[in-house]
């Protein structure tokens, strides 16, 4: 599938930052959560290069075009007692689809836990995304329906932060 | 509510490891999980204390004894180009419940999150625990229904990360 494509996936380095923060645009409009998308260069120049990086990237380049991205972090399971990986984003350009980046990325990534010992890798996908919800599936993923994410932000969070000090 | 209790707060030190895992096998029994439940005190020694660490804990006391913990790491929102909070696990000793020491608990992640900058505080929730859910929603939290959680482990991990030499 893939053999006749000049595909390369690297890790992120502090110049694929202006192209890098392209895509998260994209992924946020297709995602249609550009609302929420604030991140500037300079947030991303210290998440993923700072004194202490929180995420780490990889590029994703076709014929020398940045067409895609990945951003992961490591979690950590109390019952495994290891760390895992948490995809928290994979985007691949509409224009390249169908042409084995988005696995190429998602198994780069895979390989990453491997090398790390990891004991898990997840993510987290949109319900109305069923074309991934199957690219998944095909590639051996298990849905974890009996879980519910919950999240608490700005005031609220504030609040309960609140609650420490009673 | 909590003005007649004995109730400290503090993160857990190296010799709190062996209660704090007699916590965790507590939990795993409450979640009908301890099939999954593999953890050693060892790995707790490293992945809480070690060169690297990649989770913290908090232990929670009344009366001198251990009633519970929470376990949290960082995690990294894209859109927000910011760190967050993710707590991976909160328990309380069912003999201590309705007296606050959760709240209090989950509060002092919350405060953590605040002080360090953090944009959102997030966990997980199993569906059929109402309680907690009830619990978390009275606090402010939102639950994000829209999301499902997916997962790669074992065999079918090192397939995908196979993927990726191809």
């Amino acid at each position: 599938m893939s053999a006749n494509i000049d595909l390369v996936i690297r890790p992120a380095t502090e110049s694929d930052i202006p192209a890098l923060l392209g895509l998260i645009w994209e992924l946020a409009e297709y995602e249609k959560l550009t609302h929420i998308m604030v991140a500037t260069e300079e947030q991303y120049r210290q998440a993923l290069f700072g004194a202490r990086p929180v995420a780490e990237a990889l590029m994703a380049f076709v014929d020398g075009q940045a067409v895609g991205y990945a951003i992961f972090f490591h979690n950590f399971s109390t019952f495994l007692g290891r760390p895992g990986i948490y995809l928290e984003d994979i985007y691949v350009r509409p224009q390249v689809r169908g042409r084995g980046v988005g696995k190429k990325l998602f198994a780069t990534v895979a390989r990453i836990a491997r090398e790390r010992n990891c004991g898990r890798y997840e993510w987290c996908v949109l319900k109305w995304n069923t074309p991934s919800i199957d690219f998944y599936k095909a590639l051996g993923a298990e849905a974890l329906d009996g879980w519910l994410m919950m999240r608490l932000d700005g005031d609220a969070l504030a609040k309960v932060a609140d609650l420490a000090e009673e």
